[in-house]
């Protein structure tokens, strides 16, 4: 078993990466690939919330960082493949599971394409599931979705693409997510489709056995009734196998066809394995946005507020529960660019001066991009009070850093209010790496220790991990994060009280919000 | 009388102008002196908000400026002297009327000179002073004061110094206001107290037959009781002059004693005059803050929240009104210096920017000093609502803008809901002048016209009409105001119509200033 290895293949928003592991987890080569199409900005479109990306894009990737990361080692000493990537990121097929885009008379077509998670061009077909789920007289099926589904979401994009290009109307035969299609490409196979992505982003539960019924997206719009009667009903976890690499595959990729290929999932759930989630844990990804995942044993309620809730979707027979924020580094780059018109700025001469501040007037409220947990509102905005004009840059970043905590700290609330336990947090992604004040402030926030991960790809770590229980080198998941799961690199420990600063925030953002919403 | 001419002299917070003017208002010479203990520094200290100015500034600077102005002239032609200064600024006095702070024992000690209007060290002083207005079980004496006393004012200050300055309370006969001083010291005469400064700055009404009792001040301190049994009930319109140029001041300055020295009064009343304000009318004087004018006739009730209503404060024969905000260009100046730590960027950049967008989310609450008017209230913070992840300082410096015409509204609306009309509306200051952005913004929130006077020094132009009519040349101040006020420059009408955007920015201030005040 030690002479075996595990690659990892970790499609993320702008690039491919894949590393080689050992058994123990243990790093031996890595590599990464961006996105060509995607980086020359073809088929995009800021303005209008546009984010498509080119299958060829993703195939061209796999190639290159896979054949970089076993150059040099013994085709027979790989064992297993194992996928995560971004998501809700789905794309129009045909009958044999083929992207429309990879076809001629679609090459060109943006909505042939896998339309990625950020992309917001179905902003209106969400509005209207939304409405649908309310009103219909039914079950609302968006309750384990946090009880709000999301442009970003499966349902909305391929409404979006049925109601808005005939072409693909037309051909379309099936909507299949990125990390649902990779890994039947690689394997040769059908879709074996992931629990956490159907789960998360595509309305199947359990319990109303699989998707909802048809009579649902009829109400919706009856365009979606040809694909819903094709849908599967049956979804697997990432430690189940999805096939062999294929002989195609494996000559491209210099490999045998006895490499094990894992079941997909969505790349922070699989970063939370990375990071060797437990029960009652917690691990944030926090970079420009943060994603919250929680396991638990037992949930039998519903949390009502979060991003979704599925059994099994982070690690096999434990409830998934994925929460967020949707700006946290990407408030501190604006910031930066706000500061920055007259010359640049850097965050870190910010933060020095920040850190040495004490606690001010100034006060922000963390919704610059919306809010997404707890309690989904698109319509909330950023806001700084508490300003006079001594108010200098470096206390208005010390104020949005805190927002940022608090923000956090609102949904570990939520979790506990609901009943969740939460005895563990990990941090993962750039910003717990790279910036201990904000760390710091975190933890201060949470008033919980918060241990960072002596590792930067857990992403491609947690898909290595699969991969290893796929192709039977562990018995299951819990003895491969035992096994290959990094140390903590270090942990932040509470230094002092912010009940009576957070009480505050509550106070301002609960005036505010309520003014927000008179204007809707 | 058409050879005759006439100086004002203007006391600002920086510097001391004299004008040259003849009967028509037209200008003939002009010198400015900066003041330059007060250039250099001295006495003050910004950190705890002590402003304190030397009278030996003011002695040297009324030299100066006169000589220059009068240079070449031939001394029998000036026929009087108009002064305005900076209010409240008063100054410990010995039995002489002789400020402390020119006897050699006083000559360096901050407590013994002129305390400047925007000095706040006085904070305690004007709590105890409103504390008991409130609760002594008498008439509220702060009542036409808007019914709270500042800390800027006469009586916190003088309270200020008695329980501070031992040496100072043993040495103190009483305790004058600049206008008061410099215009007895040219005249060689005691003071002859403004009504204008008494009337807005010291609790004198005539309802209460001057000073209020003093039992009233035994009950806030019995320090005060020995200043207040010295105090003046009678007080003076600036048209009543003090006496002619004492024979001290002809030599200095070379000129004659026939020179009419007239009463003095605070700057921007003053300045009301000079700009040939009307019953009904505005004045509104817009720099770093403003200070809103407005006279009527038969204003019978007390208007709440304003800054004081004095009869024939500003022009014998009517009610004059103070209200204005406590930050305007300096909230501009504030924002500048803000988004230029990285490298200097210019208002002017940014006002072309923002003169070009539309209406956006973001909206600003304009009390980064505090709200002077309507209803003071220290503790009222600056906000900013509204932000997103696109948000750009040149639309943070629209909603800026904004919030300062809104909070010029405000007291318009104020004003008009106590039975206050307006008729017209005329601006003066550095702003009128430079910001046709600010200003057409203000027209269109204000939803009237304003008129922008075609003179640059409106105040000393006002003190030259007083000096008009205090040497006979003219019957009373409306005739001197129709023969010497100056020329519209130009007007800016209102465009559009912002009642939406002012009902939002009145909720945001109504749910924030309820915030605010949960945590007093």
């Amino acid at each position: 078993m030690d002479d075996k290895f595990l690659i990892g293949l970790d499609f993320g928003s702008d690039s491919v990466r894949a590393v080689l592991v050992n058994t123990k987890g243990e790093q031996l080569a890595t590599s990464v690939h961006n996105y060509t199409r995607w980086a020359a900005g073809k088929y995009s479109d800021a303005a209008v919330s546009r984010f498509r990306q080119h299958p060829l894009d993703y195939l061209e990737g796999t190639e290159k960082v896979i054949r970089d990361v076993v150059c040099g080692i013994d085709p027979a000493q790989i064992a297993g493949i194992g996928v995560d990537t971004t998501g809700s990121t789905p794309c129009a097929v045909d009958a044999e599971g083929c992207p429309l885009a990879l076809k001629p008379e679609f090459a060109e077509n943006p909505n042939a394409m896998f339309i990625l998670w950020k992309d917001h061009t179905a902003l209106e077909e969400s509005q209207r599931i939304n409405d649908v789920a309310k009103t219909w007289g039914g079950t609302d099926y968006t309750m384990y979705e946090g009880g709000s589904y999301s442009p970003e979401w499966y349902w909305s994009k391929l409404l979006y693409v049925l109601r808005h290009d005939e072409a693909v109307r037309n051909a379309i035969h099936g909507f299949v997510e990125h990390c649902d299609w990779i890994t039947a490409e690689l394997a040769g196979t059908s879709v074996k489709p992931s629990r956490c992505a159907a789960g998360h982003k595509a309305l199947w539960h359990e319990s109303w056995g699989g998707m909802p019924p048809e009579e649902f997206f009829a109400a919706v719009d009856p365009l979606l009734i040809p694909i819903r009667r094709k849908m599967y009903s049956e979804t697997f976890t990432a430690d189940v196998p999805v096939g062999h690499l294929s002989a195609k595959w494996a000559e491209k990729l210099g490999l045998t066809t006895n490499v094990v290929i894992a079941g997909g999932a969505i790349d922070c759930h699989v970063g939370a394995v990375g990071a060797g989630i437990r029960a009652n844990q917690i691990v944030k990804v926090i970079g420009t946005s943060t994603c919250d995942l929680a396991v638990a044993p037992e949930v039998t309620k519903c949390v009502p507020g979060i991003c979704g809730q599925v059994d099994g979707s982070i690690v096999p027979g434990l409830t998934g529960m994925e929460a967020g924020q949707s700006a946290f580094g990407d408030i501190y780059a604006w910031f930066k660019r706000f500061v920055s018109i007259g010359g640049k700025v850097e965050l870190s001469d910010l933060e020095k001066e920040a850190a040495a501040l004490p606690d001010g007037d100034v006060m922000a409220l963390d919704w610059m991009n919306g809010r997404r947990t707890p309690d989904a509102n698109p319509f909330l905005k950023g806001a700084i009070f508490g300003i006079n004009l001594g108010t200098t840059p470096a206390m208005v970043y010390r104020a949005l850093v805190e927002s940022t905590a608090f923000g956090s700290r609102a949904i570990a609330e939520r979790f506990l209010r609901e009943g969740i336990k939460i005895e563990g947090i990990t941090a993962i992604g750039g910003i717990a790496k790279k910036s201990p004040f904000v760390m710091q402030y975190l933890a201060d926030a949470l008033n919980m220790p918060i241990k960072v991960a002596a590792y930067e790809q857990t992403c491609a770590l947690g898909a290595a991990m699969f991969a290893a229980v796929a192709s039977g080198i562990y018995a299951d998941i819990y003895a491969a994060m035992d096994a290959m799961a990094p140390e903590t690199d270090m942990v932040y420990t509470p230094k002092r009280n912010l009940d009576e600063r957070y009480a505050q925030y509550l106070r301002y953002a609960g005036a505010y919000e309520q003014e927000v919403m008179k204007q809707q």
